[in-house]
Order: structure tokens, then sequence, then C-alpha cells
């Protein structure tokens, strides 16, 4: 029996509110030995009031010295075994521009290469073209057509950044195990297509299709005259929050790809916020319409990943200063957590544990005076994986029953 | 290989003897917040003692978040995964009256209903019928006899209490998965008995003609005339003691509940004790005779059910002062802990983690100075899951041999 089937045999419901804060990349390094961290560096009265009130443990996203990326990590906190439901590249990337991938599709991530008179790859980037050019590059590939002797079968061409696109097969049955077409190295042509199964046959005869075509429209090309693929995959089948904790939940998030992670899990997309305050407002005026509420806080990891200390610092004194309107709300259960750690001195997601609380009225008060990494570690949820986070927010809600009598 | 597996081949044997005390629910939570659990609020001079001498750690019943039933919290206790061994709510309610289900037995809680003159149900507990009325009217329907063209079949009916009685059907190969009769609702008549798989067919055809003769004996009854029947099960494949550990266990409890789940795991169930002081007295008693005693200490958790902190605090300082006459025995290890957690502010389970304490020549002393909540989050125990502390206290009897060479 695992979480999953635990959780949907015990759920109950009530009207309680659950709030999931999420400061992406939160946990971080000192930048000296023994000094302080991102988090225990920046002023963070409301976060310490919490950690006063609450009682927070130290979290481990994937398993110990695991760094996840984004999707891994928040499959994790939204409790979705990450090793269990594999999200493939194609889809991610997909998900990542905010393109909805439905059942039926198989996603691709794309590279434009380029390729010398003997179709052989001189460039696996094709020169890292910008955007500009790129994009409408992209776009006319759209005019591929497969014809129905192949497959019926609708194509989607979205450009991303520089010299990557995401190609999306529509159609029944189509399987996602196709092999890369990128050969990792120069000097050599694209590799075919090649399907790994039976039920990927098909998909590998469209895309040699779609790659035939696509050779032809780019034949005049300077740099960008040719295609790899990578990462073909279907959307993971994964069960609704409704279906295994009982909650209408709701996703608050800036960009595409917290959206569309919160919604493979199916959590409705609210508002379309540009700022922290205006997801705020976005909680604040869907209060009523829902049981859980995430709500993404991006530039936490940003300046993280700039490896900019001071600004991370900054980032989290902005996070810590709305929360306020937060606790206004008076929700049940409230929890402040990231999906991983990434410490400016890295400049990257990292496999450290994050600092998380949890504020309930039947939480059990640790001695955790301030919000860090440090203090973290002797709090009253321990040492924990963020697949139990889920569980312990629906135990505070009191929206468990009893495993057994 | 699971833990088991592995206590099953690294176990040894020595003169040893290892104590578990559980007080049953005993963890808790502050009534105000910033004030003391039951637990920290009660003087417990012999605890705090054995804290120092000894290593503390918070356990968590069964995953984070999860509330347990007194038989996968005991389960637990006891080394045995309680989402891998499944006590049907048949066998836990026939074990709660001290019932002995056997490997032959399908055990049924069933319930006394009220129905109208189209069969329909009415009231689905008969009115809450007080016991002294319907304890008799149970023993009446020991009058139900399955004709041998049915099966070769002993019945046993039990009452409970007010409206629940347990039924228990004794023959070779029958299976417990049968559907519940219980609609769950009234103005709809009974359910037919339905076998979800072969081996239990012939238990539903048992089932069905019990009910048959059942409704005539009780066609006259004012408010109990009829029944319902739920929780079908028969007693689940678990390995003993002896088997898994080399154990010679003994369990000393006054409640036939927790008997039955240390008759279960295959512990000798000795004396007859009716208070905790005489509980110990049979500890004294059987002490030449046996490796593991299992104490059970019921009162803790009552009072906590009961909303009552101050008498709660009572019980965990009269369980605190029979623990000289335990530490007296010179048990070689000796453990205090509970099977989950009872705050009197929740009147009810919990799944907090129950502050844990072992004792014993071998173990490693952490910092903590006294037996409570917080203090167990800094032991040297960690925070640990229920199943890890029978290895535990085994390796610390030095009965576990090297894992590999």
């Amino acid at each position: 029996m695992d979480i999953h089937e635990l959780t949907r045999s015990l759920k109950t419901t009530n009207s309680s509110k659950i709030v999931m804060m999420v400061a992406d990349g939160l946990g971080g390094l000192p930048q000296e030995p023994g000094s302080s961290t991102e988090l225990e560096q920046a002023k963070t009265p409301n976060l310490d009031n919490l950690a006063k009130m609450g009682v927070v443990g130290s979290m481990t996203p994937i398993k110990p010295g695991i760094t996840p990326g984004s999707g891994p990590g928040h499959l994790g906190l939204f409790g979705y075994d990450p090793l269990k439901y594999i999200i493939g590249r194609g889809v991610l990337e997909a998900t990542g521009i905010g393109f909805s991938v439905g059942p039926k599709d198989v996603a691709i991530r794309c590279n434009f290469c380029s390729l010398d008179a003997g179709g052989k790859i001189t460039d696996r980037r094709a020169g890292r073209i910008p955007t500009k050019k790129s994009a409408p590059l992209a776009e006319k590939l759209r005019a591929v057509s497969i014809p129905d002797s192949i497959a019926d079968v609708e194509i989607f061409v979205e450009p991303v950044k520089e010299h990557r696109f995401v190609v999306v097969f529509r159609g029944e049955g189509l399987g996602g195990n196709v092999e890369d077409t990128d050969p990792q190295k120069t000097g050599v042509a694209p590799l075919k297509p090649v399907a790994d199964d039976a039920a990927s046959r098909r998909t590998a005869e469209i895309a040699r299709e779609f790659i035939a075509q696509a050779q032809k429209i780019l034949a005049d090309e300077p740099k960008a005259n040719g295609l790899t693929m990578r990462g073909f995959s279907v959307k993971p089948a994964v069960p609704t929050y409704e279906e295994v904790y009982g909650l209408k939940a709701a996703a608050i998030a800036v960009y595409p790809m917290y959206k569309g992670l919160a919604q493979l899990v199916g959590m409705e997309i609210i508002g379309r916020p540009g700022t922290l305050a205006e997801e705020i407002d976005v909680l604040e005026e869907a209060w009523d319409d829902h049981d859980f509420f995430f709500v993404h806080f991006k530039y936490t990891d940003s300046r993280g990943e700039d490896g900019d200390f001071p600004a991370k610092v900054e980032m989290i004194e902005q996070f810590d200063a709305v929360l306020p309107r937060v606790t206004a709300l008076n929700p049940t259960v409230l929890i402040v957590t990231g999906d991983h750690s990434t410490p400016a001195t890295l400049a990257n997601h990292s496999w450290h544990p994050v600092p998380t609380l949890l504020v309930a009225k039947t939480c059990r008060p640790d001695a955790c005076e301030v919000f860090g990494e440090r203090a973290a570690l002797v709090g009253g949820l321990g040492h924990f994986e963020a697949i139990h986070l889920m569980p312990l927010a629906l135990a505070h809600a009191e929206r468990l029953g009893k495993f057994g009598a």
C-alpha cells in the first residue's frame, strides 16, 4: 500500500483551507564557512513568527544527494513519488512554454542544427541562432503535413528559445518510446527515429516524415538547415488532487512551467498574475472557491541561479513581506517551503534539504524561533522527504481518517 | 530484503530480557500555544531519569500524517509493517472482545438494525439498543444452524456493545472476501452477501443462510428485528515473534484488544491483571519464563480520548510511578513508548510522533535530560518509524548478528 493508496482510502472532506507557499530554490549555502545562508541572512520577521507558532523541519526533495529539476521537485511537493511518475523531457519542455499536453499527444524537444552538404552535423545548435530568427523558422515548420496514409495526426510546432523548439504529434494510439535522433556529436548525420516498442512504431514513422519535410523547408537556411529530435514522451498517467486527496486545488503562478506542473496533477490554474503581490490578489479573490492553493514564487530560484547572493536575500525578504496578507486569510494549514535548494554559491539547483514550516491549530510546536536551514534541523517535523508533506498537510487540516480501527 | 528477512537471518539467542512498556496514546499536544504537552507537564522523575541514562527519539507510528488505529499502531510497534499486514475489521472486532480468531475462521462485525414491514432499514443501529437487551438477543442467534448441504461449519455469535455483535464462521477453506450487507443508509433493504472471489462463495452462502434464519428469530423484536454484516475477514498470515526475532514473548495487558493483537504475532498472554500494578506483578512473576515482555497501559489513551488533559497527565504520572519496579528487574533493554499520540485537545488518536526511550548498557546516550515530545526531537534515535523499534531492541540486547561479513 503506497501513500496515495493511504490518502485515497482515508481522505475526508471539511471546510478547511490549505495554502502551500513555494519559494522556488529556497534553501541555500553560506558564502563563507561559518556565515549565514541567504535565508538565515534575510530579515524575515513574518517567517520567523510563523516558525515560532508552527512546526518546522528539514525536507529532502527526492532522496539525499539527489538534485531535482523543477518537474520532480514539484511532483514531490505535490506528494507524487518523483521516482514513479516520470515526466519526459518533451512533455516538460512543452509544459514550460505553456503548451497543454493532452492524452493523445507525443511531445518532442527539437534543436535546429547545421548540416554540411553530405548531411553531417557541423553544429548541434545551429550556432545558437537567436530567438528572433529561430522562432519564425519554427513557425514555418507548421507547413509540414503528414499524409493520411501514414497517420491521422495533428502537428504543433512551438518556438522555445534560440535553437530549441517543441513539436507535438496529436493522434490516437501514439506511443512515446522513440529514440533520440541527436547523435550528441558532430561529423555524423542525425540518427533516424527508431521505435522502442510496437506502440511507438507509428510515432517513429510520423517523425521520419516530419523530418523529411522539415529538411526541405529548411534547405536554404544558412545555419539552421537541419533538426534533431529528443525526449519523445507522452503525458504520464497521474491521478488528480481530487482523486488522491479529495481536494479542489488551485495553482497561482507566474511562469508557464509551474502552471503546467500543477495542471498535470489536476489543479485549476487561476488568475494571470505577473508579480507576487498579484498572486496574493488572486489568492484573496479565489479564497472561497478552492480547498487547496499552491502559490509559486520564482525569483528566489532565479537570483540563486544567477549566483547573486544579496539579490536572493532580497527576494526572500520580498517573499516574507507578503505573508501577512496570507495569514490574514486565516488558512487552516499554512505551509512554506521550496521545491529544492538553489544556493547562490553554486548558481544552480542543489540536493541540500529545504527548510519547511507548517502552521495549524493542530500542529505540535517545537522550540524553533526562527526560520532557517540550521534551525530547521531540530524542528518537530524532523528530516523528511517531500512526498510526506501532503499527508501532513491533510492530517493537520483534519482531512484524513484513522488507518485501521 | 525487508526488515523481517533481516532479523530472521541475523537473529541469535542469549539470556537477555527485553521489556517494551507501551503507554497507549502517549504523545500529546499543548493546550495553549507555547505551553506543555501532557507528558511534558506530568511529573515523571523516573522517565526523566531513564531518558538521561538512555537514548530517546521521536517515533512516527506509520508514516508522517497517518493516524493509526490500535491494530496498525501495535503491529508497527511489534515490527510488522502495518501497510503490509492488514487486519480486517471483523477480526479486529472479535479480537477486541477477547475472541481468539483461528486459522479456519471468518469474523464479521454485525449490527442489529430496525426493518419496516417491507424489509427496508429504518434505523441502522436499532435505536442504539442497550447492551443488556442486545446481548441476550445476540445469544439467541446461537440457535442458527447451517445445514450440512451448505457447509460443515461451526458458528459463534458474541455480543459486543449496544447494537454491535460479532459472528464467526469456522470451517475448512472459507474465504473472507465478502461484501458488506450494510447499505450505509436507511430506506433500503440490507444488501445480499456477495463474494468477491471464488474462495469466498461458500462464505457468502453461509452468510445468506445465517441471515435468513436470524431474521426469523428476530422477527418479533420491536427494534432489533434485522441485522447487517460488515468487515468479513480472516486472520492475516503473520509470522511469530519466535520466527522473526527468535524471542519467547509474553504480553501483559488488561484489555482484550491488546491481548488479541499480541496473540496475533505469537506472544503468550500471561496473567489476568486488572490494574497496572497487577500487570507489574505478572511481569515479576513471569520474569524467568520469557525473553520479551510487552506491557500495555491503556488509560493514557482513554483519558486522551475523553479530552481530559489533567486526567491524562495523572495517568502518565501513575505510569511513571511503577517504573522503579520494572528497572529493579534489571532488563537488558527497556523501551518506553506509545502506539500513537492521543492529544486531549483532539480527544482522538492522532498522527503526531510519539516520544520513545530505550535504555540498555549498549546504548549511546544523548543529551536528553527529560522525557517529552520536544526533548525527543534531538535524541539519539532521531526521527524514526515504529517498524524499526524491534530491530533496535534486538540490537541493544545483542541478539542480532552482523549483516554480511
